[in-house]
């Protein structure tokens, strides 16, 4: 395990230490619980928005906190949900009075600590909505699409959600136009290798020097099919199809895309695969209004990417390019 | 070589093609040369800003083109200097009638490919002046400073040019606060793991899985010396006793910091080596205004960090906090 950290029993603890540390105009540690993070300056009159999730997948989840994003958020150790209490104080501190939507994965852990914490919130009398992030279409099929697992997609609905609540929407606006988005979203990944859990001291999976695999969870969970690798336009022809079939776009439409790292995979790649999926859509006639192509959420030093597809309306593009302040997104 | 792309031979054309497809906001193909990228929307009245050099590095160098940034770039092959033409026709492009300042990384072929352009675009009347980032300490002693490489500090470097340049200043003014900063910043890193060049298809250097090597450069250069890994703490306490040492900061004064992932190395580690750099810092009663953490310059999947000092005075610290637009830099 060839890493740069100290007791690996330590290393969410430091890590998420340094980005507080590093960037103190943004984020803080909640006084009554040091595994939630907060804005440095709490809003005011808004609706707050609240994730939380487990550790390993930087900038996601607590990255994403700042204005016009997120207000707080609960950090597991890694690969595992926070607990019922660590949500709720998440919840607590990110509430201004107006109701808190709280923005989950679809992973069991994650839901049902979620839905213990907003029942305890709920005697102290904050009102909770919660929203389920389900965009990876390789986790279900289009029938079965509410149990999806939440990918690189929750990132478009942090920032759609965020930039709402900014703009005063209560908070059943709030979760109604996050929860279209979280419907035109859709993302497909591939992984080429795995990640080493720093307390594991091993690799998550087995893949050979010649296979990928598509569809792969985060976390490693089962994909779709393990296949040998292939040049880069065939596989993301591959994925385009796969993801057009689900989203059913038609031509004029618009739509945001997300190249997504999933850590250890260059730019350079990614922008040979936007290059692609730009083609794909291009011919389509399908209009690419912005492309985000990065690192937004990962599994430390696994190799693949994930293509994510939002379709836009007016009011979800309006939200997805307005201003915010949060050391991983550009506006 | 687990990689996603087409034809290596065709790996820097179709990550420019991506990046360009990408952001049609931001960067643009020059006109007269394939190999240079200029601003989506040339720039009026102001000193022109222009770099160059190899590939394999992003966001380095051409990433860094963007309002109150770079102008123009010249894009060589993989860790290879762009020709003399490629770079004569970036000077020509990033010109707007105020002359260019031309900023480049030490390296042999950077340099004379840079310092013959400047003769060709200099009989058809555009001033130039050249500035050679030199920041690591690895690769030449104090008293050889000049003689350095240029790694991760060079975003600093091209973060104020660009600011000065925005902010109307005349070419020697923006080439002297920049040849300041330039004295101001240190960088020292190591290599965990190297990466592989997509036509070569093997490793740049060999090391084993027990070994890091400080100090060695972006393209494999040899480093101060090899070692076993060590944990984070006292790994992080050796780099910042030699940077303190050659950039011999006095309490009080103010300093921005950046922690560069070489590729692979992923935020969750960064940040742990943020948190202790900061500690030692703040020990010696040092300021840090600002911390940049994330992958400035790379080199693909090389796994590896450095850390960066910049000392700040008042105006590299209001041009280093300036506004800009660019999607690898969150201001």
């Amino acid at each position: 395990m060839k890493k740069i950290i100290n007791e690996p029993s330590n290393f969410v603890r430091e890590s998420i230490q340094g980005l507080v540390v590093s960037h103190p105009d943004i984020y803080s540690f909640a006084e009554d619980n040091e595994n939630v993070i907060t804005r440095a300056t709490k809003a005011s009159n808004k609706v707050g928005i609240v994730t939380g999730g487990g550790s390993g997948h930087l900038p996601v989840f607590t990255g994403y906190i700042g204005e016009g994003m997120l207000d707080a958020c609960a950090i597991g150790s890694v690969f595992a949900s926070p607990s019922v209490n660590q949500i709720a104080s998440a919840i607590r501190n990110g509430d201004n009075g107006n109701g808190v939507l709280c923005i989950m994965g679809n992973y069991g852990g994650d839901v049902m600590n979620f839905e213990m914490a907003c029942e305890i919130v709920a005697e102290e009398g904050i009102k909770t909505k919660k929203l389920i992030i389900a965009d990876d279409i390789a986790s279900a099929s289009y029938e079965d699409r509410l149990k999806r697992r939440g990918i690189a997609g929750m990132i478009y609905i942090f920032k759609i959600a965020g930039s709402l609540a900014e703009s005063g929407k209560s908070i059943d606006e709030v979760f109604d136009l996050t929860s279209l988005a979280n419907e035109n979203i859709r993302t497909l990944g591939v992984a080429l290798s795995p990640c080493i859990l720093p307390e594991a001291g091993k690799p998550t999976f087995e893949i050979t020097e010649d296979e990928i695999e598509i569809g792969m969870g985060i976390h490693g969970e089962p994909g779709i099919k393990r296949e040998k690798l292939r040049k880069a336009d065939p596989l993301v022809d591959d994925l385009c199809v796969r993801l057009l079939k689900d989203i059913k776009l038609q031509p004029e439409e618009k739509v945001s895309i997300m190249i997504n790292s999933l850590g250890s995979t260059p730019l350079e790649e990614l922008y040979i695969i936007s290059k692609r999926v730009n083609e794909n859509l291009s011919k389509l006639k399908i209009k690419i209004i912005k492309s985000h192509v990065g690192r937004y959420a990962t599994s430390m030093e696994m190799a693949g990417m994930s293509i994510t597809i939002l379709k836009l309306t007016e009011d979800l593009e309006k939200n997805l390019l307005s201003n915010s302040k949060c050391p991983f997104w550009t506006n």
